[in-house]
C-alpha cells in the first residue's frame, strides 16, 4: 500500500513556498493551485493504482534480454501506455511543444509519487525528460522536428551514453569515434556500458543520446560531440523504420532496480546526428545534468518515504511484548525506539521533501523574467547537495525501514529488503557523492569565493528570526539550533576558501560539508515549515509537523557540529 | 582475495592487552603468545584458502530444500569436513571436554577469521558453540555424554529455536509445548522459525535447542524448558538412528547469507530430552546469549574488513581521471575523499577489533580465579553495546565499500553487493539493536545505577592520562577529544540514571547512549593502540596506526557529542 503525499505538496505551495506566485509567473495565472491540486490528486493515485502493485513483482521477474531484444517483467508494457496516454510522460514539458506545460514545482512532486511506487519504472521516462531537453535546446530544426513530438507523446523514449569500461567519472576517456558520412549523418563506433533502459519494450522507438568523438578532434573533455542515434531510423513519414545498428550486447546483474534494464550497448557504424556543435558534447549533455542530479535527489525521497509508509503501517499493526508506559497489546510503534527511529525516518523525508520543491521553485524562477539575481546561482549550489544529501539519507532510511520489521525485514517477500536494494544505486550514478562535493567545491564554492553560500546564510538566518518570533517552544528551540548550525557552516566555508593552496586539505572535507549543507538547508525548510503550519489553521498536519521539526533538529541538524570536525581536519596524513 | 588480519591480533595480544597474562592464567602456561601467533596463522590461511573462495558462489546457489532436506552449495560439505577435522569447530572449548582448550581471545579472532571469509558458513559451527555450552552447563550426565563429544568433534551441529510467528523479540509469547512420556522424554509439538542451520547436509545430526512450555507452565517467560531435540535419535552407540519427527518446512527468501538455510521446522510429537530444570529454559538458554551476542559482533568485524579489503583493493588499482595534487595515472584510492573512506572505514574495524578482543580478555579472567572484581560486569555491560555498534557499523562499512567501488558496486558480480546484503542481518538478530539498548539501560546501567558505567569511564580516563604522557601531537589530540567524549557519556549516563521516574525519556535516548558508548570505547582503544605502536619499536605498521588514531577520532568519536543531544532531549511528544 503507496499513498502519494499530495497533501504535503498542497501545504509546501501554498503556505511555505510562493506556488501562485510561479505558477503566474510560468504559466501565466493559466494554472491555477487548485489545479495543481487536482493534477497532483490524479497523479497520486495511478502511482499509487497502476504502478505500486508493479514494483515487487517487477523486482522479482526482472527485465530479461531474450533473442530480439529486452523483455520487461508483466505488466509493465501495459502499465506504460497507460502512463503516457495520460500525458504523465511530458507532465513538465513546455506546452508549447505538446508537454503538460506545469513547472518545475508541479513535475517534481509527481516524480516522486512515481520513484516512490516503482523507482525502476519511473527511471524510464525520467530519461526521456534529458532527451527532450537536449533535444529542444541543441538540436537542429529538422532532428527536433522529427524526434522531439514522439519524445513527448511518449510513443519513443529517450537514453543518455556516457559511460565506457574505462570512462566513469572521468568522462575525458570517451573512446567512442563519430566518422562523418556523405549525408551529413555519422556513423558512431564503440561500446557504452550501463546504459539506463538501454533496451525495452515499452515504446516503438529509442532514443540514444551519446557521447563519442569526432576525427581529430581534441584529446580531454574538450573533444567530445553530441549524437543522437535512434534505434529505428525514422521513415520519410517519422515512423520506425530501418533498425540502426545498435545491440544489446547483456544486462548488468544488479542488485536492485530489477526492473530497469541496465544495458552494454555496442554501435558498430550506427547511424548517428550530431545535436549541437562539434566538440560542445558535454555542454549539450550539461542541459540535463542538473535536471537529472535533482531528479535522482527526488527519487531518493520517494523510495525514502515508501520505504517508511511500509515501516510505520507494519509497526502500527505489529503486537510483540510488553511496550514501556502502555497498555498491553500496543503494536511496537509506540516502542521508545521505534518511534525515535520512525521520526528521525519521516523527519528527513519531510526536510529533503521541502528542500526539492525549494530548489524546484528556484529553477522555475530562474527560467523567467521575474528571477531574482541569486536564482540560477542557488539552483547551480543546491542541485549537487540535495543529490548527495537525498540519495546518502534514502539508504539509511530504507535500512532504518528493514530495522523497524525485525526478521522480517531481513525475508524479500517482505519488501522493505527490495527498498534498501533499490536505494543503493542513488549516491552512485549521475555522479558519486564525492562528485557531487567536488562540483559543490570546485565548481561552485571557490569560485565566487563563497558569495552564494553567504546569500545562502543569509535567507537561513532570515527564517530564524521569524522562527524567533513565532509563539512556540518547539519553533524557539529550533531557531537556537538552526543559529547555531549557520555559525557552523559559515565557520567551515571560511576553513574551505583559506584552502586555496591546500586542495587536497580542502576536498577531505568536501562531502562532510555537503552533508553539512543538507542539514542546514533541511532545519530551514523545517523552520519554515512549522512556522507555517503554526499560522495555518486549517492544516490538520500541524502536529505532526510540529514534531517533525523537533525530531530534526534533535536527531539530524545536530550533525552539523560533528561534521565541522572533518572539514576542520582536513587530509588526514 | 581475504587476507586474515593475524599480525593485528599479534599486536593486541602482545602489546595492547595482556595476552600472556591471561593465556597464563587460563592455560596454566601451556598455551604461549608464539603458539597462538602459529594457531592463528594457520587458521587465517585455511579462512583464506578454504572458505573465502566459497562465498560467492555460495551466495549464488544457496542452500536449497530438496525432498530429503536441505543441500547445501557446491563445495560446502567438503569444506566443513576439513575444517571440523582440523579441529576448527571446537578452539574455544574447553580440552577437558576434548575441545582446542584456547581463550575466548584467540577463538574470537579465529571467529573473525570465519565470518570475514564466509559469514553463512561460518554461522553453523558457531551455532554448535553455543549448544555445546548448554549441554555442557545443563544437562544431566547420559544427555552430556551422547550430545557432547559428537558436537566438540563437529560430526554433530548445534541449533538454537526460539522465535515463533507470534514470539520474536518477546520470547514470553512461545507456545510450543512439551508433554511427559513414560520414559522420562518428552513429546514436543509446534513450529518454529528463522532457524539457522535448521537443517543441511554438513553433519550427520542435527541437535536443536528448543524453548517449550511443559503442561501448566506459569505464562511468560517463567514458563518457559529448553528440550534437545535431535534431528536423528541416537541408537544404544551413540551413532545418528531413528529419523525424530522434526520437519524442515520450507526456506526463507532472504536479502543476504543464501547459504545459511533459515529454516521453519515443525515438530510434531518429535522426541526431546529436557536440558536443565523445568520452567528454567530461559536461563539455560541465557548461558549461550552472552556469547552468542558477541559472536555477531566479531561477525560484523570480519565481514566489515572483507569489505574493506576488497574495497581497498579496487581503489588503489583503479585509475579514473587526475588525482587532486598526484600525477596522471594515480588510482583512486588516493583521492582526497577515497582516502576519507578509506580511513573511516579501516579506523572503526580496528577500534571494534580491539574492543572485541578487550571484552573476550574480561570473558577470559571473570572465568579464572584471577578476575578482577569488575571483570564479569564489564563483560555484561559491553556485550550489548558491541553487540549494537559493530553490527550497526559493518551495515554502514559495507556499503560505503560499495560506494568506493562506483558503479561497478551495484554489479553482483563485483562482490560488493554481497557483503553488504549480508551485513544487514547483523543488527536485526540475536536482538536488535534496540533490544541491546534496552538490555544495556534496563539490565545493566539501571540495576547497578551507573556503577559499572563509572568503572569503565575511570578506566578510560587512565588512558587518556597515558595518551597525553606520549610524545606524539596525534597522541595529545586524541587524549583531548577522549577526555571531552568521557564527559559527554558521563553527563549522558547521569541523564539517563536521572529519569527512573521517566522510562519512556529514558528508553528512547537508548541506542544513541549505546552508539556514544561504542564510539567511546573504540577511542578509548585507539588510545592504547597508540600508545603500544609509539612504544613498540618493532610495529611495522605503526604510520597505519597512528592515522587510524587520528581518523578514528575525527570521523567517528566526535559523533558522541550529537548523540548526546538525543539523550538529552529525551523521548519527543
Amino acid at each position: 500500500m503507496y499513498r502519494a503525499p499530495a497533501s504535503d505538496y498542497d501545504f509546501l505551495l501554498r503556505y511555505v513556498i510562493d506556488g501562485a506566485g510561479i505558477l503566474k509567473a510560468t504559466t501565466d495565472d493559466e494554472v491555477t493551485l487548485d489545479d495543481v491540486t487536482d493534477v497532483l490528486g490524479h497523479a497520486g493515485t495511478l502511482a499509487a493504482d497502476l504502478l505500486a502493485p508493479l514494483n515487487a513483482p517487477g523486482d522479482r521477474v526482472g527485465s530479461k534480454l531474450e533473442n530480439d531484444g529486452v523483455t520487461t517483467p508483466p505488466g509493465f508494457t501495459e502499465a506504460y501506455k497507460t502512463f503516457a496516454e495520460g500525458g504523465w510522460t511530458s507532465l513538465g514539458v513546455p506546452a508549447s511543444i505538446g508537454g503538460g506545460g506545469m513547472p518545475r514545482i508541479v513535475a517534481n512532486a509527481a516524480g516522486e509519487f512515481w520513484s516512490a511506487a516503482n523507482t525502476a519504472f519511473s527511471l524510464c521516462p525520467g530519461l526521456s525528460q534529458g532527451a527532450i531537453a537536449a533535444c529542444h535546446a541543441h538540436a537542429r530544426d529538422e532532428l527536433r522536428q522529427t524526434y522531439v513530438p514522439p519524445l513527448v507523446s511518449g510513443r519513443w523514449t529517450g537514453t543518455m551514453n556516457l559511460t565506457e569500461p574505462q570512462a566513469g567519472t572521468d568522462l575525458a576517456a570517451i573512446r567512442t569515434s563519430a566518422q562523418a558520412l556523405d549525408d551529413g549523418a555519422w556513423s558512431i563506433t564503440g561500446q557504452k556500458i550501463f546504459i539506463t533502459w538501454g533496451d525495452h519494450d515499452l515504446a516503438e522507438n529509442i532514443v540514444h543520446l551519446v557521447l563519442a568523438r569526432t576525427p581529430d578532434a581534441p584529446t580531454g573533455l574538450g573533444g567530445l560531440s553530441l549524437f543522437l542515434v535512434p534505434k529505428y531510423l525514422p521513415d520519410p513519414d517519422g515512423r520506425p523504420g530501418e533498425r540502426n545498428r545498435v545491440q544489446t550486447v547483456s544486462l548488468e546483474h544488479k542488485l536492485g532496480i530489477h526492473a530497469s534494464p541496465t544495458c552494454v550497448l555496442d554501435y558498430e557504424n550506427a547511424t548517428g546526428f550530431l545535436v549541437g556543435q562539434q566538440n560542445q558534447g558535454l555542454a549539450a549533455m550539461f542541459v540535463m545534468m542538473n535536471q537529472a542530479r535533482l531528479g535522482i535527489a527526488v527519487q531518493g525521497i520517494g523510495l525514502a518515504d515508501r520505504a517508511y509508509q511500509q515501516a510505520h503501517a507494519y509497526a502500527a499493526e505489529r503486537v510483540q511484548g510488553r511496550v514501556t508506559g502502555r497498555p498491553a497489546g500496543t503494536p511496537i510503534a509506540e516502542h521508545p525506539d521505534v518511534r525515535r527511529l520512525l521520526l528521525s525516518m519521516s523527519s528527513a523525508i519531510s526536510a529533503m521533501r521541502g528542500l526539492s520543491t525549494q530548489v524546484s521553485a528556484w529553477i522555475d524562477r530562474a527560467n523567467t523574467g521575474h528571477a531574482e539575481a541569486h536564482d540560477a546561482d542557488l539552483v547551480e549550489f543546491f542541485v549537487p547537495i540535495i543529490k548527495g544529501w537525498a540519495s546518502e539519507a534514502c539508504v539509511q532510511i530504507t535500512s532504518d525501514a528493514v530495522q523497524v520489521h525485525g526478521g522480517m525485514g531481513f525475508i524479500e517477500e517482505t519488501g522493505a529488503a527490495q527498498y534498501y536494494r533499490d536505494a543503493r544505486i542513488l549516491p552512485i550514478y549521475e555522479g558519486t557523492t564525492a562528485i557531487q562535493a567536488n562540483d559543490l567545491l570546485g565548481r561552485k564554492l571557490l569560485r565566487d569565493n563563497g558569495a552564494t553560500a553567504e546569500t545562502a546564510l543569509a535567507l537561513i538566518e532570515a527564517s530564524v528570526a521569524t522562527a524567533r518570533a513565532a509563539e512556540h517552544p518547539v519553533a524557539h528551540r529550533l531557531a537556537d539550533r538552526l543559529a547555531a548550525a549557520v555559525e557552523a557552516v559559515r565557520h567551515s566555508t571560511r576553513t574551505i576558501l583559506a584552502r586555496a593552496d591546500s586542495p587536497r586539505d580542502a576536498f577531505a572535507g568536501g562531502v562532510s560539508y555537503l552533508q553539512q549543507w543538507g542539514l542546514l538547508a533541511g532545519g530551514w525548510m523545517h523552520a519554515r515549515m512549522l512556522v507555517a503550519a503554526l499560522g495555518a489553521a486549517e492544516d490538520s498536519a500541524s502536529p505532526r509537523r510540529i514534531r517533525e521539526a523537533d525530531g530534526f533538529a534533535t536527531a539530524h541538524l545536530s550533525q552539523v557540529h560533528s561534521l565541522g570536525e572533518s572539514i576542520t581536519a582536513g587530509e588526514i596524513a
